[in-house]
């Protein structure tokens, strides 16, 4: 097998030229791979992943229009179109120049009609995967299984009311981490899309929590017997197929996890778009997964904050990204995570080349939020500004409420002999200002 | 001391009159208090409490406009009113034929220019409150302490960053709790308003989570230490008058709790005012926090799912209502926790009889909502239809999932041997259908 | 031709059975067709419409997954299902017993490889229409044509960029109006959901915008042309697909009509669902409609105000269904227009009886929102409220300003002369509770 | 009359320092008022202009909080403290460096107990403000009346259902204008806070649109009969207070003005945090008024998106600003209009120098806006993408289609020669890939 049928004519290798004009939008004129930023290669910080679905599966389809996109590499027989298309991706992932991708079972390889021959399609499949994987050292950040989108799925995959159905979901994981092995997968990501429910009034919600975690304890088991070493990330998101789905937000997830005992094997891979669509501001919930120690992932995209769906965009906005990446630097980094590219390029942005367009584009703006974020660090400005808010802590009484050992008494005894604190000016301005002297 | 002082001049004690028509306001048309249905009479099923802060202290002030509700029993000195004030307000409740009343340690009695004056205030207003309790028969559903309106709490109270505020709300939940204690109080509610951030630039989240939590583990020993029997409750809000607050809907909380261990101490008091803020339907946060174990208490109000901010109407859709208590059937009841209105009568319903008639028509539509879902779970139709959905869960593999010994083998093997399940109609529109046929 | 074949075995004619249970769903047990209610039968003041797309045409898929609907009279060569479709359809249209149907163009017929093979497909599929129109007596309540789905539009049909797309768009609307003319349709509808933009970055609105009134006007010209006697309605929408589309509510597509003097030509076709979109509450595009004398017909549907995008579920809150009917009544009915069910049974109501239950539980909720309205409108208490609040505007001053011949100095003096006036309570509470009696 | 009494004490003008460090946040970095860029000076692109109510009669209450910004201005009597007051802000203007301020009359003077003492206090203190204008060179951009605030106007000013407080409204805004004169304002503003229902049950809309209608055309008339010059702008807001506001955003207040026949009197003025509370994206309302011709000033501020109510913080995202001064000068300047800060320190910004803090960052963030667009159109990258997608409108059909002479059947006959058109790549992350590089 080899690379030589060329779907991407007349783009080459992507390349860095720093001094490019406004409309050189075939470069990066920030993100510098192998440049070296607080101890890191910018790569290594960013660890970007290429989605396969958007990228290489998606046709333009949405909820009032047929396909806009018409890819060579999807003609043919399911097969053949599955061929064509991992030899695109892969051309796709050199000339980027990304080390990483991720797929869903079936985007992989195409559903048969049975278990038996869905597995069949899958073995072959990445059997090329392995060898283009080889051939180009493009590494597979995650694996998922698409326990949503086959009708038998409508009414849930762990959670179905249906154990029959819970039944072929678990079937299909099994195969999803064995394939995770098979082509060294660095994590394996769970995304509960139909894990949830339209209308209360059909649904027994404590059941349906209980199978899920049932369920995510069979996988825990399965994922040690084989050894396999990759990280479990579970992928909150509020709403959308469902109207209320159990994984609605980093706060959700990590209540779920921490009361069916499942904290230690799960992380969480936190998606700004469903961020947003959860009523939280962009960065929130990777900051709250971070200070919970929960963070192992990102699903690099933005949605509108005026949409209430998931639009899955490529993320351009430089205040986002700076804040993700100063969440990342003071976790020491996002592996064996990484920023992975859960967008799509809009439906009508119909030439290839947009696919280029939309990924160096969102790759610059992620380089330039870690530049920034390196510089905001490395001040020590900002930073410096925080603790010294929180000063009171670190000695005395503070010190004792930091520890856990004072009391109600020792508060009140404190007031007693010190009276009235002062209103200290939270000067957010002066942050924001701040802040926008690095971006 | 007496309640000669008549505050609602012509109008008498509220009474039950099922035939009365639609003009008439000032009576109960559904809420008869002494009817038992499931075998509990209506008043032990509903628990029905006024609240002193929006009825009895509210001016109708916006953050537009000044205030428009002129209440005698506001006027002439703190003290002075503070002394009209619990007499207006147990002369509603009795008028009213509600058992329980909830406050804010600063609407019972006014702040002091020392933490000492505030407390002697306290006691001397509290010794009233006993007397008239012991009158009336009226009792406390739960008492709160104001952490969030003096401007020393403006950066958080047990998540300031000054340790020194932090101090002074440990010290005024001392004392709450001993006028909880004093008085009977069967709930004590933690409402962190000021427990969170309007910008994450400024903020350490996970030194700010830690010092909440001692300050919860501080006060659940004092609790214990003063023999204090009543139950904690946290009451979740997503935002406003933070950007973002701490304790954002039930999951937030449950989270906060297990990761500090705290779950034990604390259940939930759910407004769905803030559910639906939180991006929610009306009743998600209550069968959530049901369906954890965690539901400890409701605050009956509404919002308009069209605004973004905190209304806190008076719950009159019939919907809502029966949604509310068919979950409180299926728990087994409220108590100890109850129905607190926590609402206000709009600003432009200045006439004092509006408080009355805002009550009334909330009863009844939480009356109405008792008596639907009385006939929900009695008929047993709905039930049935749910437990019929998911009885694969009751024999064989279903069986060995819903106790977690079944494994992804067991799983896959069932799928060779009985292939695709069949995709079962959800019946969305046939359970909407019955279900309005209750309502 | 005959209707011999039946697509909906076991399910005949759908009777009016008052005193059913809650377990008969498909039965009518509020709507009443030939029942006289102020003055008019039922069946004329709902004027019950089903629409051809999500009953005939859906297919159950979403952005995440496949259909989910299997529907034996969409099966064969696309003409070969057009055919067995629309007598699938008629079949429902009788036995349900609605005597309007809508449609759009490639609803009907499918779209061939050019416009003049798409105009052919057209032609045969309505003449089979016009003699299922007559066989049965239902009638079109509007006809519209899809200038959404085809790639072609994916950047707009009026507002493209490249007017060769409008012109595509404009052949098509051509023959709509023909085929209007030919089915007798009672009203013709625009909805522009690729008329917008998804970033400002690349589109010159006020082009857009003029464009899109040219097109109208041409439409306008032509249907004057051809003597077509049907009234025209736009659609407002606020987004999705587009990001922004032009039509947002109510009030900007009165803007856009007034901007071009295209008002006396149009009036709207409110969808709900849409509105709620917009932020607006249920009703509040129906009465704004309504009180600029622009209500043409309702989309009777409704999303889930928690939700973010448009689920165009059938309508089944009988407050919702009473506050449109009531404006209906108040101004004198919605003739030419209807109540059209653009609705869609969720993707897991898979049972063909589904669709049937879903239609029955919409009419019986309007039925019971139209008894409900009757009794507001007849017992005149709540009208004689409203009309006593706004009494001064009948006399003396308040007359002078409602017709428009005070003056500022007038105002000034009558203030010198009365002083202050009273802020009277507006008994916002009073209101719901007596609404709430009715329903 | 002077200066004398230093209410910013430390704090001297603010000068441009290009150079200055991440720390410096009392200086400007960006703006640089004398620059001239395009043939004008920032300053006459920019016109900022300060607050009067937020910055000098704010108190930091909130409707969970007390007053926690303590201004030594606003102590004494309140004829006193508007004396004072006066001069602090003058001190600020002039510190600042800004040409321009707004303010409501009784933010200049206090309301007294009547009409009339109202405006012998307007009068002494406009005598002062007209003073200090004339000593400063500072000038007014707009006055406004506020018709919100005092409980008379809870159920609205212009549509309240009673006529006697219409007249209070009238004599406030007669004395309004005479003001206006008086100070040399450029421009009169009318936001309708109060204008609008809580709930549509005790509401005629079509009276009360028709009141303020004829309202507004009392308000033309006494400003023609004056000879006052300036330009009449109406703010739109979608709710807060009410619950829906009849100037909802700019597409509903084009719809309203054109309805009643006074678009030629009055422009808008888009403040971006109303914008993005009726549901669009932040630029939308400035744009869509531009387009419409109907853009007169804009109220420069900014909220959070996943707020839902009105924060009126000042703006500092620069992506914003420069599409916002793109608009700008695409229309060749905002005059008479202005960039009014709408915008309060937050209520934790407790200290003086936090205003000018916020003041300056918001100033800067116009200036790199300024900046930035300045660079977009001169450099002509994206106004030539832009102009080239449309370019088939120029010639041809497409020319006729533009003028208005086109017909359905030019455009069908189009269609069957030149067939199907091509679907052409919209380019989105190409125009947001190109935009950021200029930001």
């Amino acid at each position: 097998m080899s690379l030589q049928e060329e779907f991407f004519t007349g783009i080459s290798k992507i390349s860095y030229v720093p001094g490019a004009g406004a409309a050189d939008v075939l470069c990066f004129k920030h993100y510098n791979a192998e440049e070296v930023l607080m101890g890191k290669r910018m790569e290594d910080w960013l660890r970007f992943s290429v989605c396969y679905w958007h990228s290489f599966c998606g046709t333009g389809a949405d909820p009032f229009g047929f396909p806009t996109l018409h890819r060579s590499w999807n003609e043919g027989s399911p097969m053949e179109a599955s061929k064509k298309r991992i030899r695109a991706a892969f051309e796709f992932f050199t000339k980027l120049g990304v080390k990483y991708y991720t797929f869903h079972d079936r985007d992989m390889a195409p559903e048969g009609s049975t278990l038996e021959e869905s597995n069949r399609n899958l073995d072959e499949m990445t059997d090329v995967a392995l060898q283009l994987q080889n051939q180009t050292g493009v590494k597979v950040l995650w694996v998922t299984c698409n326990l949503f989108a086959h009708a038998r799925y409508m009414n849930g995959a762990a959670t179905n009311p249906d154990c029959h159905v819970l039944a072929y979901a678990g079937a299909q994981v099994k195969k999803g981490l064995d394939i995770a092995k098979k082509l060294g997968a660095e994590n394996f990501v769970f995304w509960g899309g139909r894990e949830g429910f339209h209308t209360i009034l059909n649904t027994d919600v404590g059941a349906e929590l209980k199978h899920m975690a049932n369920f995510f304890k069979m996988a825990v088991q399965y994922k040690e017997k084989i050894g396999l070493k990759c990280q479990f990330l579970i992928e909150p998101k509020p709403k959308e197929p469902c109207k209320h789905q159990y994984d609605y937000d980093a706060m959700s997830v990590i209540a779920f996890l921490k009361h069916y005992g499942l904290e230690k094997d799960f992380k969480l891979n936190i998606e700004p778009n469903h961020t947003t669509l959860a009523g939280h501001s962009y960065e929130h919930d990777i900051i709250m997964a971070s200070s919970f120690g929960m963070l192992g992932s990102v699903d690099a995209n933005t949605g509108s904050p005026d949409l209430g769906w998931d639009t899955d965009q490529f993320p351009m906005d430089i205040r986002n990204t700076t804040l993700v990446m100063k969440t990342i630097i003071d976790q020491g980094g996002i592996q064996p995570g990484g920023l992975n590219f859960d967008a799509k390029v809009r439906r009508e942005s119909a030439d290839p080349e947009d696919l280029f367009i939309a990924h160096i584009g969102a790759m610059d703006a992620f380089a330039r939020g870690l530049r920034n974020a390196v510089r905001v660090v490395q001040d020590r400005l900002l930073p410096d500004l925080v603790e010294e808010r929180y000063k009171s802590y670190s000695h005395g009484l503070g010190a004792k409420v930091d520890e856990g050992s004072a009391t109600l008494e020792d508060l009140e005894n404190y007031i007693k002999k010190n009276g009235e604190p002062k209103a200290t000016s939270g000067k957010q301005e002066k942050f924001e200002s701040i802040f926008n002297h690095y971006i």
